[in-house]
Order: structure tokens, then sequence, then C-alpha cells
């Protein structure tokens, strides 16, 4: 029986490898592990462990290792700190495969504990091309990572050009889409029935048209968020439409945008804005089959919005190169040329379905490919 | 003026480096910055920071960052603890560009801390291929570096190849073979002269045929060390001939290797042979220049052997895929297979010159680079 | 001249060693060096950094060490990341004495660092009892200084009885005094009109009785702190009077604190208190001259209040031992306790200066003593 | 059933506690758990780890630590690994209580994790006084206990008077003298018959008189080992005795040591010396019956040695106010004055047994109050 281990950093790796984490554990060749650790354990994101307990799963190891200041420094160092701690606890767990999702700094820390002692690393999320230090980080796992698992067909192809080995290539899809899957066969009016509005405003009616907001920070633009952050609500402002907008992420950078949304609300401009820590998956996504548009630049307006065919607005550098569909238009900082997006996705209205990111079996596939696949140790690369 | 911090984690990292440190100290344009770490400091490993300081350099950190064990898991957790502490290293220094050096394990650590928080990175060695994690970890480091340094034609397209911009990428030679041109222009004799042989055994006559032999862990074979230097110690002692036998370095592996060292000696069997922690690099090019045949898995056969002419056998897989001349012979780990390509070696004697690493311009060359290039912080895949 | 360091880790730090910091810096005999670590560097407790470098000093490392959680197991965490780089630190700085300031746990990481590298350590605010993990702290840091800076009599008793030296322990009082004493002889108009009110509630009339509130957590009570500050924040609002409070520090616990902070405010119930993340000393001291009682566990109830004559009502068990004056009424956790308390310290009005902490000349004293000390590098117990 | 966890970081460590642990994994309110780290893990002291092992018990965690130099920076940052990581390994195992031995700085991490963690620590070997920065270490640690287990009375005299509670003193005696008396029962001759004599200068005749020696860096003291070692060995050669030679324990300047021990051996002064990395305890306990005397400055020449009647010359300022019996004769550093002891040792020949340091009885008794105690987490000092 296979030992996997599934490391989780922060709530959207949970939710980009839960439907692997099923089918692993419910799969009779293979013997789950789960490994907590960066923002997955912290209040401050919505206590994601909590969540993963109660989909049903046993958490083996918890890792503190996030270094406070949200600094490019405290990022490298946190990365550092967790490299130590997940080096003893691969030490003690062996598994026959980590398990890694993505391109956050702290996946590199997974990354590197499990490929310098000899353990076969598999990569969901691969081949992709994006816009921050995720991009360097991406393609650096990449080189590390025995079996990849890309989520499309450009994914994939781009994989090969690094160097890999056809073999060790599986196109699964995304396994995030067998959540938005699942979750659409939902009922959307009592999912977001679920949802409740505090404080000032009221309610948010989500019959009638209004605006979804996620914004995080751009690592290489680091001291800049406050401004962007501000331009995007003032844009939103202008439509008169009601919002509902996300805390960012917690990459270095994410207190300016905090700190421009908290300076919003001490003014009493958000009288028509409901902000959330986070949401749970199954609010957001119908949320996003809901909303008039999607603002900033989540990467889930262009994956599970293409799937969703929800309109987008997807604003600067962060999502620069990622496959899309037709549900996206782009646009930089400017104020302006944010309202007037917002304004042309509202006359446009729903997209249909684009499955470029799956079709809802990745989990599945992932498991399955984990039993049949034999690792080379020692990597080689193919030119 | 741009500030330029070289990383120095071992001997070997040195003297690969040091040419093109000189150069950057000379170059009106630049400023050089020097941080020591990992094996640089141990007096285990001959202290190669008083060799820096002698060479007229100011170390400005000391990073003592090595973790015990010498097994995948303390190598792991040592890259960890460096990239915690280069990273607050690099916010006090601010350099312009951080270089690093290869594809050793804590070259990782440097890779991220500057990659991470926002520093230009300089690589130097990277596109080669050898056997390793080291593989894994030099093709990952050139996805995060944003000039490229590499020392042969071969290494530069595979960086092409990686995704990298034609921009970055400077083919300028190996700094290594700089030291090994200036070395040969020495008086051989002399330099030999000052070789000290303590112990058993009386000295090496340097002007008889000798054999020169260095051996290296192979991180992916971990386990097995003390039997394969105990095949090639046995092969050369069936030569009959003299010989002059490196330790290993500090590689997850090395106690394997060390072990069987020791226990050869204790048994007595190191009659002819001399043991040394470390050489001089001038004494070792000269070694070199004169040893009938060098026997192991190091590096230097290939890279300065082709320059220098040295016969080589290449023992099992540490150098695989790396780009040779005409001086290597390739063999296995057998005993008989070793002794064999040594006698092969001595009917042979010396190569002609064949400058496949550079041609002892590389130095110079790196710091003129450095002050005509302008890093793309993001960076983003060609393809 | 001997080379003094000083560490401060939190705003608290910072304002119990400051006049020693100006005494030390503007000594012919001496030269100051500051490293600020822990909370002192994060914008979630007020960037203390900015500060120092505002009063004109210096800093010469920043150590971003605290590792998000605030749980036991993250504090114990930081101080372990704190002593890895506080230990390069003082390496690359040698200083002849490190100071550390009272018994957070990040001093640990401070004493740990100096001690185990043979450099004197000069320790203030040794000696005293208080009621938190603090306490062990405290009395583990006066195990390994070797020169003591007691601020009360008291104090300077129970660390002879700890088996230190006569000649180390030099009674000079609590710098903190020193400032208290120049901010009073500014005028508190002019101090307290910067103060803005921001969010409900309109301003808080100053000359009109208020309650200033600080309460922080217990750390070996983990777990109860909302219950705690809501009977605290209902005494209060009983009282019908405005009232000024203050956010926890970042000991293992506050998050629970401020939890409890975050409802209260969340159900409205906030409409006369006004909450501060911290205030600027000043303001702080002139607010304790005004209020009409201190409420809380702070420990500027027990020392700034006896020398200021402040009405304290001290909550729970944070401060329990610690010498104190008339001025101090102490009660549980119960909110009709804390109610009855705080009606009686109104009726009383304020109380005499009690200078048990010192007479305002302390840090000039500290500087003195550093100049005239000879460590006793290898401590002996003295029984 | 209590949870007692365990942590040996050294040899020393270990068979200073072995009795206990057997007691409490035999006792049936008891459940132990056991980690190991620091120097027990490593190759270089004789990997101690296999020999728990092999004693029966189960290692749940192991800890690599040990970050290489050998300096008092790097005592300072291993004690900071250990801290980092023992407190994830507590969080994990959740003990009621953490049983910590004696004085070496990874010992402080030890005590801290627990301590902050607000686990109660029991510690063994407190309220001793010696020489060097473990003299600070180990009354810190006091400070921080909740149950101590003194040696002797006057250790616990000693730990009454640094203010700890009557109840959580219980003086047990030493359990390293238990291993003692249950090894003194087992047949010598076969026990030193499995000694094997590698190397120059034949077997040492047990039968004969021959001189035992154990000598370890002070840390205060850095730099001046190799001198140190070198005048005791000297003067052993001036007897003309045989010898049998431990080399040091891994604190800071043990390196020092080593290279004089290196040197000595290279300048082939050792024919009538072997030299052994560490004995099992059996056999240095049985060479300690049979030794004509013990040089150095081994903590055991003065505890087992009262115990065993072992004749002991003590060097140096190690043992310094170190309780002891009339079997001991102290010297400084002068070869000559060792000399000179020795040959009084040699005519005086054994002592009677003096209990000083326990009957026999200690681990039994620790299992038993361990069972019995109830730890106050909020510790206060008495006075």
């Amino acid at each position: 029986m296979k030992k996997i281990c599934v490391v989780i950093g922060s709530r959207a790796n949970y939710s980009s490898i839960k439907s692997a984490m099923k089918a692993i554990q419910d799969h009779p060749g293979l013997q789950l592990q789960v490994v907590a650790g960066a923002s997955a354990l912290l209040d401050r994101y919505g206590s994601v462990v909590d969540l993963v307990e109660r989909d049903g799963f046993t958490i083996d190891r918890r890792i503190y290792m996030v270094i406070e200041g949200e600094t490019p420094l405290t990022m490298a160092k946190t990365t550092g700190l967790g490299l130590i701690e997940l080096a003893t606890t691969f030490d003690e767990l062996k598994p026959d495969y980590v398990v890694t999702v993505g391109d956050r700094y702290e996946t590199m820390a997974t990354t590197l504990a499990a490929a310098y002692m000899n353990i076969a690393l598999a990569h969901t999320m691969g081949g992709e091309v994006t816009g921050t230090i995720d991009e360097s980080i991406r393609h650096a796992v990449t080189k590390f990572a025995h079996l990849h698992f890309p989520a499309s067909q450009d994914a994939a192809d781009r994989i090969r050009k690094l160097g890999e080995r056809e073999d060790d290539i599986r196109l699964v899809g995304c396994p995030r889409i067998d959540l938005v899957k699942d979750i659409l066969e939902q009922d959307g009016d009592a999912v977001l029935g679920e949802l409740k509005f505090e404080g000032v405003g009221g309610d948010v009616a989500l019959d009638q048209p209004f605006i979804l907001m996620s914004q995080h920070p751009v690592t290489t633009e680091f001291g800049v968020g406050e401004e962007q952050i501000t331009a995007t609500l003032e844009a939103i402002e202008a439509t008169g439409l009601p919002a509902i907008c996300l805390w960012p992420n917690s990459d270095a950078g994410s207190e300016d945008i905090s700190r421009g949304m908290r300076k919003w609300r001490e003014q009493g401009r958000d009288t028509r804005m409901h902000f959330f820590k986070n949401l749970p998956i199954a609010t957001y996504v119908h949320l996003m089959k809901r909303t008039a548009c999607l603002v900033g630049n989540s990467s889930s307006g262009i994956r599970e919005g293409a799937f969703i065919g929800t309109p987008v607005v997807n604003i600067g550098s962060r999502q620069d190169m990622r496959e899309r569909g037709s549900n996206v238009i782009d646009v930089g900082h400017s104020r302006d040329d944010i309202e007037k997006a917002i304004r042309r996705q509202l006359d446009h209205g729903r997209y249909p379905m684009e499955p470029i990111y799956g079709d809802g079996t990745a989990g599945a596939r992932i498991a399955e490919e984990l039993t049949k696949h034999t690792p080379q140790i020692q990597k080689r690369i193919v030119y």
C-alpha cells in the first residue's frame, strides 16, 4: 500500500486538492497522510484545518511556520522554517509520494524537503504561466517533481518543454473543478441562504445584481497594494452596485491591501460593501454563479470562471499569461478602466461553460495515476 | 555603483568563483560583498574562509548553517536554516545582484532568499547535466535566476531550452579554468615542493608515476559509499603505484566514504597512499598536470582535466551526462573494471588540451556583464 | 570604549529601556548598538522601530522572528528562531555587554544567545514577582545575567537570595519612571490634544471622568481570555463612564482577548468606548494622570501608577505578588467585583506619589554602572 | 495514565536517566515517550539511539539539531533549532511531564519548549555546582522546572535556596548510580574481555596497572583545549603506565581537544595509549573499578568514582565546587602537577565506597514520585 502525503498550506491549496484527497483516502491501494501548515493553521485565514477535519480527514502533523511581517523577507524565512520542520515530518511519516499543490512560497518548502530526501514528489497545477514570484516557484517545483498533474493541455505541453519525461506527465485537469462541479449540483438558494451579512449596510440581495471582489498582492509589486485596492474599490463604488469583498491572502504585500481596505471602511465608504475574511467554497462558487461580475485578480475568475461562465474583470499583472476563456476582460489598475470593464460585463451577462481546466474527474484520476506510476528518483533532463 | 554579493558555501564554490570575485573587486562600477556559509566555515573542510581572507577579500557575513548528520534529512534542514539567515543577511546588505555558484544543496538557500526578496540572481555553471539531486537543484536555480553564466555552449543551449530569455544568457566559460590557467603558469616544482607527506609510508615521488584519487558521495545512492570507495582503493592498490587520496566533500553520504577510508587505514593498507583532507588548489592543479591518472568521480577530471590534459578514470554515475573530452574513461564500481581502466590510462599518457569549459577569461567577463545587464525581476517563461 | 548592545523586542521593552539608551549613547565611554526584533518590528503592534529611529537611535539589526499563531507553541518556536538569529547577530556586532529587559518570552532568546557566547549580560527589571510564565523566565534570566539592574529594593533582595554576587547587583530604579517623570513635566493638554478619536461615539472629553482599560493575556490561563475581557468591558459599561481601551500585547492568548473585543464592537456596545492599537507613551502617561480609574492587568497601573498616583483596579492573577502602592485595588474576573472596585476608586480620586520603582534617574545610573562593572563571565552561585 | 516524555540529548544524558526510563516503562500508571536529539543521533558520538533501542525502548521522535562548528555561536544556534522542533514534538506527543537531564546546552531547549507550553517539567541533577556555562543553565532550568530530582542532599538544599517549593523537591539520588550498581554485580572479566584494542601498541593488560583518561572542553576557556590536553597526555606518558583515553564530548571547544589528541597520535606518541570514541557504560564502569587512576575532568570521577572507590586526578576548573569524596585529588593544568598527583594516587590505591550521589534506587523512586506529584504549572518563587 503506497503512502501518499498531501501537504496543505492554505485554503486555496486545500480546495485545489480536496477531491484528490477523497479519492486517495477511498482507494484500496493508497493510504492518505495529511500535513497542514502555513496559513492553513491560522485563525486569521479562517482556520482551514477545522474545515479539513470536518470533511472527514485526519491531520497527521501541524506545522506552524508563518513568520509575521508579510514582507518578501518573512516569506523567505517562512519557507526556510517550513523546510526544516517538513523534513523532520517526512522522516517520520516516510511517505512513498508527497503531493504538493501549485506555486505558493511554502510549496517550495514541501518540494525541497521531499526531493532532497529522495521521496517521490507529485505536483499539481504545474506548467501554467502567471505573473509573480509564483511563476519562478512553479517551474522550479516542476524541475524537482517526479510526477506531474497539469490541469490543462497548454500546461502539460510546457512541462514537456521544460525537459520532463513524457511518462511523468499525466494530464488530469484541476481537482478544484471537481469541487465546483459537485457544488453546482447543490441548491444555490440553500447554500447562499446561510451567508450572514453582519455590520453596516444591511443584506446584499443575492437575487439582484451584485459584484464579487477578490484582490491579492502581487509579490513583485511590493508597496503599491494600498493604492491598487483603493482604485478597485472606487470603481466598484462608481457602479452603484452592492459588493461582496474578500480580504487578501497572506502573500508578501497583503498588509498593504488590508490597510487600504481598513481605511476604506474607516472612511465609512463601505455602506454597500460587505467584507469577508473568507467564505466557504460552496458559498463562493454559488456567488460566482450569480454575481454580475467578479472583479480583482483571483485565479478563480479564470479557472473556475471558465467552467461556471462568470463574467470577470481581471485587474493587473497577477494572472498574466494564464490560459483564459472568453469570460475574462483584462484591465490595468486605473480606476476608470476598471469601472468601464465592469460595465461591459454587466451589459454582457453570463457566459457559456468552457472546461479548459478539467471536466470534474481530476481527483479520481490523480489517485489512479499514483497507483500506477513508478518514480525515477534520480531525475535527468530529457535534452 | 552596483553591489554584487557573492555567496560561498564550500571550497569548490570558492575556486569556481574566485576569479570573478577578483574582477568584481577590481571593477570601478562594482562593489563586492562576500557571504561565507555552510562548509566554507568549518575546520573539518579546511576552513575555506581563512583562504578567502588571505586572498585579499573581506568577508561581510558568516552563516553557520550545516546541521550535523550528513543524511538527506539534515541536508534539507541545512538548506532551511541557511534560507532563514541568508534572507536576513540580504535584507541588511541590500545587494543589487546575488551571485550563486553551481548546484550544491545550500545553493538553493541562496537562490530562494534572493529571488523571494526580489533581488536579481546571477548563476554560474547552470545548464549542465549531472547525476545526483544536484541535477534538479541546478535546473531549479536556473528557473529562479535573472542572469545566467553558463560555462559551455552545451549548457547555454540547455538554459535556452528551459525557457530563459536570450538576453539573460551570457556564455563566459568557467571561472575555475581562469585559476587553472594562472596556476599552470606557475613553477610546478616549486608548488609541489610544499606538499608535506606526514605519517606512514614516506614521500610520494612526484616525478615518478602516481595516482590521484578523489571520490565523493552520490546523494541518490545513499548507504553504499563504503563499499564503493573500498573497490576504488583496492583497484589503486592493485596497480602498485603510490597514490594521493582526498577525503570526500560534505554531501549526504560522505560519512560512508570516510568510514571506508578510515577502515582502510586502520587495516594498514595505506602504506603507499597519502590521505589529505584537502589541498591548495595550486597543488591540486599541478598534481592533475603530473598524475599518471586521476581516479574517482570528481568533476575536476572532466572540467579542468580537459583543459589540463589529465588522463581520468571516472567511476560511477556522479558525472553522467556531463560534457567531456577524450581524456576520460568511464567505468562502474567494479574493482576490476577500475583497475583495467587505470592501466589503459597509464599506457596512454597525457592528452592534448581541450578548452570545452572556457579559455581562462570567465571572471573578467562576468564582472563586465554584471555592469551591463538589466534584470527583469518578474521573470516569465519564454514559451 | 565598551560596546553596549540593547535588544528591543516590544513597545513595552522600548519604553522600559529608552532613558538608559539615551544615557549610553551620550556617555563618552560607551558605544550603543541597537537590535530590534519580535513585535517591535510589526505593523500590528504599531511599528516600534519607527519610533526608535525618530527618537534618534540607529537600528543596527532587525530580526523578524514572531511565528504566527499566538499560542504557547508558537511562543516557544519564536524564542527558538530568535535565538538562532540573535546568536549570529551578536557574533557580528561583538558587544561587550548585551542589555536585555524584563521577562518577555523573546527576552529568553537574547539571554541565551549572549550567555552561551560568553558575552556579559545585563538585565533590567529582574527580581520582581508576577504571575505568568514571565515569572519563570525572569528568574532564569537572572541566573544567566552578569549584571543586574533591579528596579526596587524588594527585587534587589530577591536577586541576592537567588545566589547572585553582591557586586553584580546595582539598584537603579526603573528607566520607565525616568520617562514618566520627563513626560509629566510636559503640558498635558498639549499632549492629549493630539489624540484623535475616530469611528463611532464621538470624542471622549478628557477633562471629564473617563476610564482607561488595558488587559493582556495570562499565558497560563490559555483559552479564557475572551470571557475575561468581556467581564471587564461589561463592568466598565455599567459605570456609565466613557472609556479608552487598548488592544492586548502579543503573548499567547492575545487572540482570545482580541476576539472578545472585536465581538463587543460588532455588537455595537462600543458607543462610548474608543479602541486604540497602542498609544504614544506620552499620551498614555497623561491619560494615567487624568483617568478616573485604570482598569485591567497592565503592570503600568502598579509601577507607573504608584509614581503618578493613578487609581487602579487590577484584575486577575497577572500582577500577583508585584510590589504595589496604596493606589491599587485587586479583584478577580467577576463582572460585579470589577464594577464595585471601579466605583470605589471613583469615590476615592487620585493618590499621592510613591516612588517604589525609582526616582527618575535610572537610565543615567545604568550607563554609569556599565562603565564601572567588571563581569565575571564564569558565573558561580554564591551558596 | 500519565504520559512521561524523556528527552535524550547525549550518551551521558542517557546513562543518567536509563534506570528511570526502565522504571517508568514498567510502571502501570505511567506511559513512556522517548525523544532523541542532539549528539545522541550522531555517528560521531557513537549513535546512542541504537543503544537505546537495543535496551528495549521505542524512540518516538528523532530531532537532528546540532549545527556544526563546535563554537559558542553554534551551541546557541543548536539550542534555538532544538527549541523550534521540540515545541512541535511536544505539541504532537502531548506528555503530562517532560523529563530533562542535567545541564547541557540542549537541555535548555527541552526546558523552554515544555515550560512555555505549560507542560510540567521534571529535572534531574539540579542544584549541583560546577564550572562552565552548565552552571547557569542548570540553575535556570531549576527556575523553570515543576519537579526536581536532585542527586545529593547538598543539591536539594541549593534548589530550596533558589526559591523552589518544598513539595516539588524529591531527593532520589542519581539514576546513573543505579546502573553502576547493576554493572558492578556483573563479572568484570567477562565485560572487559570484550574490549578490543585496535591499531598500534598491542593490548593493554587490564590486570596490570593502567590509567584511564577522559577530558572534556571547558566552554568558558575556549581556545586553550589543545594545550590542556597535551599537558595531560604528557603527564600520563611520564608515568610509564599504559592508558585508555576517551575522545571529548561535543561541547564548544571539543575540536581543540580533538586536534591535540590527533597531533599526539600523528607524532606517534600513542604507542602505549589506546583511544576510544566512546565505551559501553559497562566497560567504562569496570575500567573505573580497575584503573590505577582516572585522569581528566569527567564528572564520573567524582560521582561514580565516590561510589566505586576509584582514585581520581581531577584537572582544572570543570568540576569546581562539585561535592566530592576523599577519592579525588584536584590539580591545575600543569603537566608536572598532574604527574605528581597521578603518582600519589598510584601509591594510595583504591578507596572505600561513599554513596554521596545515591544508593542505586533513584530510577524507581523517580517513577514513583511522578505518579504522586501534582505540578503547580504557574510557578511562583517562595520568597
